[in-house]
């Protein structure tokens, strides 16, 4: 290891270095904040602009020095290096005055940077995220079923409420919509029953297997939780097995004392 | 066994036999999907005609596949089975221009054989639909609570409101967008409150009931799923009963020993 | 115990009774149901009439027949008793047409007896009544939550918004309103922030005061019930202090053991 | 110990202490409540305002005589006593015309007095206080998400919508609105989808994150109580190395037994 890499260790690990990025995150957060302000903005917009570009080249800065420290190779396998180096780096690529509007999410998208570098919610964020494959299957599921009454909706009301049901994604919008219950009655289902009575099938039917399997998710999520803090439990209890297990070694220790009674005898 | 249900056996149980079966209902539904643009759907409408008639021809035959490898009398037994062979027969069945709406809608119901040919969806699907008979008697209760305030509520503002409370089919339904607490107020209250002050205590009690008993249907499926997660714990934990039977023979073993000290000594 | 009573407490127990009084019920709910409908109401109102007094007699004779055969004092303990009592002796009171809407809510009510009368459901609502009393402490505190926001309310918003916060009572229904968040925004808040753009101050406080207490008050239902479906699990666990004894009395027959070994040796 | 201080003790702990307390909290309350009705208010105006000085005096006297009883060492360090002394001694402070309203809501907050001085209340508010401690990480990632969504949104709507998204704070108010639920498609969404068909992205991807979050934060506490609920249980259950530890020793006393048996024979 080079003397260079280990003075660059020694920075990156050193509590001030993290204090430092965090405040940088901080200040790039007000900035963001502060910017739409329109009559501030404009006022100071050539300040702005230089703020950003020195926040920027520091950001720059640091993610490189977090690479040297870690070296290529381990720095590639954690992803929250990927997320922090695309956040940056794309804020080299959209420059110019066509990807204004790009450039600009991309410097609010920044304060997720507190997340990758605070442990605590890196860590949380990490739980969460975890949690979604053991969902995969019952999101299959909901999307198998938001599919099918989006085309059925597509189908029977894409006549009557173009609004709504104009086209498929309009429809998935509109499902996603009735499934939050926001006015899916008040502003959807009655307006349509005034062509026809019985579309209220297709809601109530909707909303009867979209919350069922939300609700299910939502349990699936509760009893993965549940039973990952029981597991975290210190020591595993003392099994039915264990106890017979010894029960019979007893057992033997009596019939090894009572022959020796009869010999004794 | 004779040697063609054989081979059918092993055509059905081969791996690429399902990925085939997926990758038609995929094309289904990617078919009913793209239907629903007119102006592609008006274009190439032959086209769709026969790519249907292919899919639910190349369907039956799978079906008949399966009953020919599983044997009539396994066959009829799986649950499954049954929704396959109607979603697909049916499809024989309403042919002709009077059913057009019909036999559309069937096409894309088609898309839920998904579930029932991949084995992890259809143990997911297993797994929802068997909690519901646990749940049995609250749906008694809530069905029994919803019939009372639907005849009340006729009773009461089908004069005043008819077009929510007209007859007891649209009460129910207006019941039931109480208990998703869409618009319940805004909606429906309000304009009522202006015939009579008092008319807050049937939907006050409404969304109590409601809430309280559907509440108490979501434990219902909670506590399940966790009693039902402690259970597949591999090895009961010791119980009191098998310490103290324990104590009981360390108890006799001291006897015995106590008993030999007397006699050698 | 006289043999007429015996004769009436066999009845009562027998299947058929029980049976026959669920179809009464069904009956009863069936014709409160179709009396909805005006036209038919109209043409068979005497129809209606006689049956309805037919009912209410057999009822009566129903529930005579149970306080016999419990005998007075064990009849008065069940709370269900006095609920059916009430329910049906009240048919009897209500008579005349000055009590037309009384009458026909009672008869209504009167559906309500299918709890009583079948035994699962009689068991499910007295476990979800029970868990009301663990639920008094967080009840108290929404109640006086809602007293401060309710005066607080009407104090601030009475002049201007006359129709959602014009006395305590309104205010307090709107309050209920505001926590089921149905238009709470859209039709009660952003109309009063033309006034004065700092009462979202109120409305967020209260939202998140609201459905944090109400989410304790679930949280609460949740952990009393899995607990209790723990505790109902047949045998306790040995706990650490049931093996600690054990240790002891192995330790004690070491000992003498070796008390033993020292001698023959 | 001087001798006032311990009958200063004596009454602060007698039960009708307690119970004047809560008879004056209680006087309090109606008496707030009755003030709402300004037609009582108007006529009564001079009692209101006698009967409101004579409760502050009272309250004042209540906490002068707690502070003895306890110590003032003692009573710094109670939270609640901090509270009823803040609550109490402001209403000195704010008297004049000029802070009316303020004196008035101090009033009402008067009445959460009754949670200090009702000892389950107090532990039950103290309870729900202390799981926020631990949903400090979820708050603060939800914090930085509505942030992040607040800057955007007020950069992209600020134009076509100032009255939902005019600037941080109204975004803010527009995005808690938006996680309730409460009218985000037909209020919010649908009219800025006239100005551009691709806003969902933003409101569905604010639903999924936010709604995500909270769900968790739900799940955190669940899981926290379920968890305090089961290490409440009196005794911890045997744990498998207190059996392995007991097995140790039993195999021990049988391989003596061996030997003695071998020496004996």
């Amino acid at each position: 290891m080079s003397t260079s890499k280990t003075i660059i260790q020694a920075i990156v690990d050193h509590r001030l270095f993290q204090a430092v990025i965090i405040t940088l995150i901080l200040l790039n957060a007000i900035l963001v904040g502060v910017e739409t302000y329109d009559h501030i903005y404009e006022e100071y917009a050539l300040l702005f602009l230089y703020a950003d570009r020195v926040l920027l080249w520091l950001f720059t800065i640091e993610i490189a020095l977090r690479l040297i420290a870690a070296g290529p190779k381990s720095f590639v396998r954690g992803g929250w290096n990927w997320f922090d180096s695309i956040i940056v780096l794309a804020g080299h690529l959209f420059t110019g005055g066509h990807f204004i509007t790009v450039l600009r999410i991309l410097r609010v998208l920044r304060v997720l940077r507190a997340i990758s570098v605070i442990p605590s919610l890196r860590r949380l964020v990490d739980a969460l995220v975890m949690t979604i494959p053991s969902l995969a299957n019952i999101l299959v599921l909901m999307g198998i079923f938001l599919y099918i009454f989006a085309v059925i909706g597509t189908m029977l009301f894409s006549g009557v409420f173009p609004e709504y049901f104009g086209n498929l994604q309009l429809t998935a919008l509109s499902l996603f919509q009735i499934v939050t219950l926001e006015s899916w009655a008040s502003g959807i289902m009655r307006p349509l029953m005034e062509y026809s009575p019985w579309v209220w099938i297709y809601f109530v039917a909707f909303i009867l297997v979209g919350t069922f399997i939300i609700f299910n998710l939502f349990i699936g999520v509760i009893v993965n939780n549940v039973e990952k803090a029981n597991e975290e439990e210190k020591e595993p209890p003392a099994s039915r097995r264990d106890i017979q297990e010894m029960n019979e070694q007893i057992r033997e220790l009596k019939a090894m004392l009572e022959e020796q009674q009869k010999k004794s005898s």
